[in-house]
């Protein structure tokens, strides 16, 4: 029998329990033993819920049990989840996390003692919800050298975004009912700031570079600034504003960055709408592939937090490594990377042209007073160089 | 020093030996030790390529090279591919395989020789080209009952259906333009009447129930009865002609079927296009995801395979297990299977209605002489006993 124990018994906790008993013997087949839940732990009493025998508030009893051998942990941030979930794997239990934060920012340091007490410490629900990244970037795409990851990593602003481009509506119209369909949260910066793609972007660099990724050296912009008027040329363009997480092989290291980009109907992440998650993946021999699904809810990140649990029971007494080393990385000079901007400025087209030299002008209807350009590819130092030389500038994309 | 034979130096098995020179660090890195292939088993000699040294012309001997632990099935079709790979698993070597022939009709035998003798058979590479949907419904989805799978699984129609799609053209001329271009065949058959799509299901489908599909038996319509005019009315009703290999759930079996589907523009694979592949799996937890990238091609195909080489090289003395057993899986009733047919008809609409009922009447430009209409959701037993009821019925496209 396979014990677990939970550790949060939230949205994504609640959907672990659920699955285990909803696809047991399923999961017992496939593990090759039973499987239960023994164990919650919450600061909650849950009074009148069939969990409530199972509730238990002291995380040092939990790490003391003997009969349970995994700890699914699904607080949220970074403690006192750390703190737990050292505890666990000091006691000889395997871990398995939802908590993009506590993995972006400890992960290194987890693998370490995980491996020092002779378990596994895995994450696939950390990043794209039920969509298996961690699991494919790792045991799966095995022969390649990842060239490119570009992903739609945070459903939330996704949402947004498609409601803007479907409704017309506003930023603060998108957020409103975003706010209200429970989307997104009271406080939304996380989200709309792009700091959760941010943290999940590098937690995928590091698993592919085998070295720590600081998330903080990560150039980092959310789709607070993008407006009705931005969609409304998106589509003159037969392109849409995505928020998108990428990062891209440079040299010996990788450049990364965060911010939203208007993608154009050729490529597959223009299609990716709603609540949806994408992560597309450039391999030096596969070219282009792409993994889509639920990028959140309950039991998408939930199946996600089972799979490594069903990996890490079938292999008892095995590490499983999906590590990376506390060594730094370096990321790239996001100054020297190169793309086309597309802009928009109160300035006239001589002006425009003055600068940026041969742009491709762009009307979107009901727009004026105003014009929007698309520059030739320059670096991002060019670019900064120039709108600051021009002045007026109202906004401007990337293109992808 | 993990040592490779190769078998057929076709497209694939050349694109392995590319990938293991060009690839050899990374690869080293993830094995754990240095990888190389040492020969490569075809009736050619090719004189004066680099590949000539490690030409063998006898299965037998590559089967009895004691450093050889791994051997690559890149040859096709069912014999001798098949005696081949027993022999190399009965001398204790490992097979992986980029052959859905072998695969779909000597699968079971094959698990269980390997297991017998304690190495492992893999097969990612035979479905899918490079997308990994093996080892995601195998390793990963873990947590998940696969309740659907949908996919495109042929690159060469669905990229006669894109060039139809786009430039209007008739099957014939997009079967000329695919053969200029060597995705199709001379004898196109197994691709254009969906026989290649149905061994890549049958073997899905008997991966996710452990047991053997008989790919005989699943009902297979190709896109040869596809015309430009199909695909104007596709258009009018804003979806996409798709040839769709697919298996649902049905009780206690599954019910699976390949034929061309009218999709629409809401299901993430109507976005599919050109010779990409794609698998949309539907999971009682984890609901819609879909893989996507190239399905065939030298390099994706054969990176597939190099996927499977790392998996057994990395964990020596194990047996990986992605089998099912030589039980047969009895398919459901397709008869009883329900959907909304779109059918072409020269009767009028006063015959249509009276067979058919509250029908929806579909007009396309340009088409005349003839309705398009589509049913209400019907079985197929009900289908079939009405159109023959309304007799002319020029064609019918079930709806996704």
């Amino acid at each position: 029998m396979v014990k677990v124990g939970v550790m949060g018994y939230g949205t994504i906790g609640s959907g672990v329990v659920e699955i285990i008993e909803r696809n047991n013997s399923v999961l017992a087949g496939r593990i090759g033993d039973a499987i239960e839940v023994k164990s919650v732990l919450d600061i909650r009493e849950f009074e009148g819920d069939p969990i409530h025998d199972k509730i238990v508030h002291d995380y040092k009893a939990l790490a003391a049990d003997p009969e349970i051998s995994i700890v699914v942990e699904t607080m949220g941030g970074v403690e006192p989840a750390f703190t737990f979930v050292k505890e666990m794997l000091e006691n000889g239990k395997s871990v398995c996390t939802s908590n993009k934060a506590l993995v972006a920012d400890k992960g290194a340091e987890l693998f370490q003692i995980a491996k020092a007490n002779g378990v596994s410490f895995l994450y696939e629900a950390s990043v794209g919800g039920g969509i298996p990244i961690i699991r494919n970037l790792s045991e799966t795409l095995t022969a390649e050298v990842i060239e490119e990851i570009a992903g739609i990593l945070n459903g939330t602003t996704n949402y947004m975004l498609t409601m803007m481009s479907e409704e017309g509506w506003e930023y603060e119209d998108a957020l409103k009912d975003a706010q209200a369909k429970g989307y997104a949260e009271k406080d939304p910066t996380a989200d709309v700031e792009g700091f959760d793609a941010c943290r999940k972007i590098a937690i995928l660099t590091s698993l592919i570079t085998g070295r720590t990724v600081d998330f903080e050296t990560i150039p980092t912009e959310g789709i607070s600034k993008v407006t009705a008027t931005d969609i409304k040329y998106a589509k003159a363009m037969g392109r849409a504003i995505k928020l998108i997480a990428t990062s891209v092989v440079a040299g010996d290291t990788y450049v990364a960055r965060v911010a939203p980009y208007l993608v154009p109907s050729t490529h597959t992440l223009y299609h990716v709408s709603d609540v949806f998650n994408a992560v597309f993946v450039h391999g030096n021999m596969l070219d282009d592939a792409m993994f889509y699904g639920s990028g959140a809810g309950k039991l998408p990140t939930a199946s996600a937090v089972v799979a490594d649990i069903v990996e890490i029971a079938k292999n008892p007494g095995k590490v499983i490594d999906m590590s990376w080393s506390d060594e730094k990385l370096v990321l790239g000079d996001v100054s020297e990377m190169t793309t086309a901007f597309f802009v928009r400025t109160k300035k006239d087209i001589a002006a425009v042209k003055a600068v940026f030299g041969d742009v491709e002008l762009v009307t979107a209807e009901g727009v004026s007073g105003e014009i929007g350009f698309v520059t030739p590819i320059i670096s991002e130092k060019d670019f900064a160089a120039k709108s600051s030389a021009l002045g007026d500038v109202i906004g401007y994309l990337r293109m992808k």
